[in-house]
């Protein structure tokens, strides 16, 4: 097959994928291959012992929170004992942000592609200051997330039932014309899902003083949006997967230790290497050394084509990452060079609404010496700590020179 | 006194004032001289002769909302009769979109500026399609105002009052950074209102399903903080009015007929000359013919340093607008020319977190020929009808010039 056809095809079909926001439930119920002594991760195949430390702490803190471990030492024996088994978030139509760990008991939003009818699945988003994806588990972060199960996710599943799903690819379309790029900045993104919710939150909440909380908890936090997003653009990038003898990159994904990604025609391959530190700004009292390396499923935002490759519809995120607004727009424009195609539903005003970069191609990258620019929160390195800035990074170039050898021995270039 | 120094201080006045949304009241309980007889409207003074179509549609509407009159007749009589006095607005601490007819028993909303004590008004916005504003005053209009005014507007209230205040300058330096210029666009201060008040309403409401169609309401009008959003500037232009020398602009209106603006050093003169057509883009089956002269107190929007003044900040309003994202950016450029200083709170993003042009200067605006840009919405020229289009538009030069000469001959230069 011509592969100019097939990288036509897959990104038409990543670019056609209509994801909707239909349902929560919890993830032992719905995601495919759940189990009770399964957790998932973000980012390529990890053991314990490679695992960094943010990644470390969310799992004991799942393993708490599920209350099969009292305590560090119990939680890391029974990883370690192999009574616990850990797999990608990916590996089950499954994204979470930054350390990505979603145990059985988490509820987790059902993103339906309404195009092609692929399903996928990310957890909901605890906010700020110390929280499980950022390797945090103490009490307070245990407590916010019994909350979260027990009193908020009853209140959000009966909302987002009531509301006939929310279309999360036009609340992208929308959020990119008014600041955000969806994947570091998702401040109007959330406050369009607050009015989607909120006229059923108010109805299904069983108690004004939960309505109340709940309203607040979403308004508040200016990533509510960021999983439901996340888990459109799996939904949409998993739509250009398994195209034969395309060279458009699918999943890219970091655990911590190692940045990975997969090609649309090659199957379930990962090709991985050592995750760099991000660069970019930190919050008080933190610097470059405390930072953990690169971490999160989050990065599936760029490979859907919004995220870092937005950056020129989000000029104020540069107060965040670092750079100027003129930075942000050179980091679109350089996106470009690398990608196969430009949306057709995701625009940048400041670009006289041209589509944002879409679809990227290993041959691209390899050929001109750019990789693909992602726009992400830094986790302390160690454990129960939490976030301590944002900033930019890029994967090792390593990566997608392996994968374009793989791809002409698969197919025989 | 020195003009420069004068006008350092009403420029600084302005950009001090911290206006807070901070309750909401039936006019005649809290707007200073209304009462039962009176009408408020938008722009400079105006009698029912000389009033445009969707100004008496709307004097037409406000009387049958108040049962004064059965129809367009005998509320035509009243005017006419000297039953019902009309007076600007801006003569009572007040503003209002459009026609910006405000009568007694409707609910305004009350901001005061923090920093210096002076309060402002303005109604509640009623959404789109045929409205009050634009001059339509059917059954379907009567009974929105009814149930905005019954069920809507003694929850607000109630909300306003638990939260305490919200910040509309804060909310104003949010939404520049997230694609809105806060005259013509006000999607995400309208979702950042939303959010300040959905804990609230939830709360409040007395039934889940008040609380719903508030939030629904509300969330889904992108206009809903236009009005708090007016009555800040109001707040903030007025905090820069009645310094003594200076050739600030602290008031622009229109009524649909005449273009008035007021200078800061010369007291509550107003200086008036024949309003012109925008020039934008209609809604299907409308054109330029069917377009009222510009009309509305929101230019108070521009006066304060916002709306087409910093529509680079809002580069994907030129969908609705007409012109590209870079006229939007020359708009703003050109306005700095006119503009006494830079704001402090409202900055923009594109350029470089730039504070917006602030404080019109009459004699800048003569000595350049540059007038100040506005951006706003088009009214149909018959009653009864509603929004047509929107666009851009500048006041006439010559009321410029007349304040130029009234200044001279004041101060004796």
């Amino acid at each position: 097959m011509d592969i100019e056809e097939a990288n036509t095809d897959a990104a038409q079909r990543m670019i056609e994928a209509r994801p909707v926001l239909v349902g929560l439930r919890k993830a032992r119920d719905v995601i495919p291959g759940m189990r009770d002594n399964l957790l998932l991760h973000a980012g390529p195949p990890i053991t314990w012992d490679r695992a960094s430390g943010p990644l470390r702490g969310a799992i004991i803190g799942a393993l708490i929170f599920e209350g099969l471990a009292d305590d560090e030492d119990a939680a890391e024996a029974m990883v370690v004992n192999g009574e616990i088994d850990l797999e990608p978030c990916h590996h089950h139509q499954t994204v979470g942000p930054m350390a990505g760990v979603i145990s059985p008991s988490m509820s987790v939003y059902i993103v339906e592609n309404e195009t092609h009818g692929n399903k996928s699945y990310s957890n909901i988003n605890e906010g700020y200051g110390k929280v499980l994806r950022y390797g945090a588990y103490s009490e307070d972060v245990q407590e916010r997330l019994r909350w979260m199960e027990d009193v908020m996710a009853p209140v959000l599943a009966d909302a987002i039932a009531a509301s006939e799903g929310i279309d999360i690819r036009t609340l992208l379309s929308e959020a990119l014309h008014m600041g955000d790029e969806g994947h570091n900045r998702n401040k109007a993104g959330s406050l369009l899902f607050l009015k989607a919710l909120s006229p059923h939150v108010a109805k299904v909440a069983g108690s004004v003083e939960t309505a109340s909380e709940v309203l607040g908890f979403i308004g508040d936090n200016a990533l509510s949006v960021l999983n439901p997003v996340m888990a459109a653009c799996k939904a949409m990038a998993d739509a250009g997967h398994d195209v034969e003898g395309s060279t458009i990159v699918t999943v890219m994904a970091r655990n911590g230790t190692d940045f990975g990604i997969r090609i649309s025609g090659l199957g379930e391959r990962w090709f991985t290497a050592p995750a760099d530190v991000p660069d970019g700004l930190y919050f008080p009292s933190f610097e470059a050394d405390d930072a953990n390396a690169d971490i999160g499923d989050s990065t599936i935002t760029e490979t859907a084509g919004i995220g870092g490759f937005a950056m020129a519809a989000a000029p104020a995120i540069v107060t965040f990452v670092s750079g100027t607004p003129k930075d942000a727009v050179n980091t679109t424009m350089e996106m470009y060079e690398i990608n196969y195609a430009e949306h057709k539903h995701f625009t940048i005003p400041q670009l006289d609404f041209r589509g944002t970069p879409t679809g990227i191609d290993v041959r691209k990258v390899v050929e001109k010496g750019i990789t693909p620019c992602v726009n992400t929160g830094i986790a302390h390195k160690e454990p129960g700590i939490g976030q301590i800035g944002a900033g930019l990074v890029r994967p090792p170039m390593a990566i997608f020179e392996e994968a374009l050898v793989a791809f002409a021995e698969e197919y025989g270039y």
